[in-house]
């Protein structure tokens, strides 16, 4: 199927539009596809920031988006928290343009609360919020008058094959790219936000784009919308309890996550300490396929993803696979 | 499946290799992947040009090319030929970083004669020679002694669903990229060419990519090997000259590229004067789906294809039907 037919322009507009209605997005936002969540980390940099950007930093995907920024050449300040721990303050400039928060930091699974998340728009009125949320939609509601660009790509929450990065952006960064269009800062080409709006305007894409994962996002998106969000947050949630509850329960493991306040839905992450071995192996014996622990933790943690794909008898089972254990 | 995992390194590895033997790439070349060949023409540019670059312009593509290079703030010097006609001069000052040749323009169907592209490298031993092989691959064989870069995307030659592009550098564009970084010249972040070599020597990309359809071109790739790239070629050339022929002797038609040595055999671009329409509809009634004109053509040109994916059964149909028309 060609990239410039009705046929794909009605894809697009299906894809689109039903992220809109899932995610409650209101008018004056508008959703593009890039090739992955890690081409917004760039873009996002490049289109939105003259000078300076501010990032919360607890873990390594928050880092990596820092890092993108300063090999982009911006003043990028970061405030930094161990891992697994709640951010407690930070000091931000009021000039600061863009301010950079991982909604869902996949190495340790915290999770900022929304209550934070939404806290900024007040306080900076000038700063551009940008949410990074690849591994935890479509579970958090966000409230859109709080934020001004949020993130996911499709081979996490979405269960799609990755390939696929989805931006969401406000009328404030169309026009925050303008501007640093006309001072001369370099936006980039094809993906530059003013391409990016030019094409999508008419259901298209500046590029030939991954045709078929915008088919199936369109598809996972239609069935989302069947079961309902508001049914899908309320499994997730069911999962996740279900989970934290055993892991406080049996001796042997904990959440690494210490604050329930700060605990992924999404992302459970459990401190098995010397047993990850012996865990995984009777996991894998029913079935079930943990996720290894990152970076320093490789060998201390089990990561337990909680998307939409995963079933409520699928947790039962990890439950009771982990509480009838023997370690 | 994880992108960090040995399965997908070995999926890689086997995509990479594939392509090196159907190429025959030599050592001291490197394959990398991105979203597009779109994404090619802004990284290359970013990563392989302090100030000048060079290119021949001949059609839409080749311009979109120009203009990225320009759009990124370089100073980028073009030689135009009119559409369907051959480059017949140019001017190449000696410090030229970069020179880019599109070798196929989808746009009107001129092919660069291989002799012209392989030209350069004596000519012009300090640049950097970079095609866009986008629409012809894997028909053209390059000599990769004379050329530095060479980048396709998947959704032509190989068959495939868009959203890869695929991207063969030479060390020289390693070295090129790094000194850029050494200057203090922006040259991306996740997709420079150091972060990409990177993890390509890990069997690794940078960002999660596009898994399923590197794990597609690796099967694709293979079943070319099976058939031999020579067939492959051989059976392009067979069934470019049944259409070439035919549009040779049917009166209300005939190829658009006058001059055979620039014809491509990949993307056949007939001008059909008023006859569009009826020309469709005659073969869309066998089942044969002719592309549109483009841009200013849309209304009388027709392009037709000639990928490994279409049959010498349906070529010798399109020109039997089209021999058989009354207009």
């Amino acid at each position: 199927m060609s990239h410039r037919s009705k046929e794909f322009e009605t894809i697009f507009a299906s894809a689109t539009n039903g992220i809109k209605q899932l995610l409650s997005v209101p008018d004056g936002f508008h959703i593009f596809f890039t090739g992955s969540a890690t081409e917004i980390w760039e873009r996002s940099i490049q289109n939105l920031v003259a000078q300076q950007s501010y990032h919360f930093v607890n873990g390594a995907f928050s880092k990596r988006y820092f890092e993108i920024a300063q090999q982009l050449g911006k003043t990028a300040i970061k405030k930094e928290s161990p891992a697994g721990q709640a951010f407690t303050d930070y000091q931000i400039n009021d000039d600061i343009e863009l301010i950079a928060l991982t909604h869902n930091e996949t190495s340790t699974g915290v999770s900022l609360p929304m209550d934070f998340i939404h806290s900024f728009r007040d306080k900076f009125p000038k700063a551009l919020i940008v949410v990074d949320a690849v591994s935890s939609l479509p579970y958090p509601a966000f409230d859109f008058t709080k934020i001004d660009s949020l993130f996911f790509s499709v081979q996490k929450g979405l269960g799609l094959p990755a390939g696929l990065g989805v931006w969401i952006v406000n009328d404030k960064c169309l026009a925050k790219a303008d501007s640093l269009l006309t001072k001369g800062i370099s936006i980039g080409t094809y993906h530059n936000l003013p391409t990016l709006y030019a094409n999508a305007k008419k259901n298209q894409t500046p590029e030939t784009p991954n045709v078929l994962s915008i088919y199936l996002l369109a598809k996972v998106v239609e069935d989302f919308l069947t079961r309902s969000v508001h049914t899908i947050r309320k499994e997730t949630e069911y999962k996740a309890a279900v989970l934290y509850n055993t892991l406080n329960q049996i001796g042997y493991a904990k959440p690494f996550v210490n604050d329930p306040s700060i605990q992924s839905q999404s992302v459970i992450v459990t401190d098995c300490g010397t047993h990850v071995e012996k865990i995984s192996k009777a996991l894998i014996e029913k079935g079930l396929i943990p996720g290894e622990g990152y970076g320093e933790f490789k060998k201390t943690h089990l990561r337990f993803a909680n998307f939409p794909t995963h079933s409520k008898e699928q947790f039962e089972l990890l439950a009771d696979t982990l509480s009838g254990l023997k370690v």
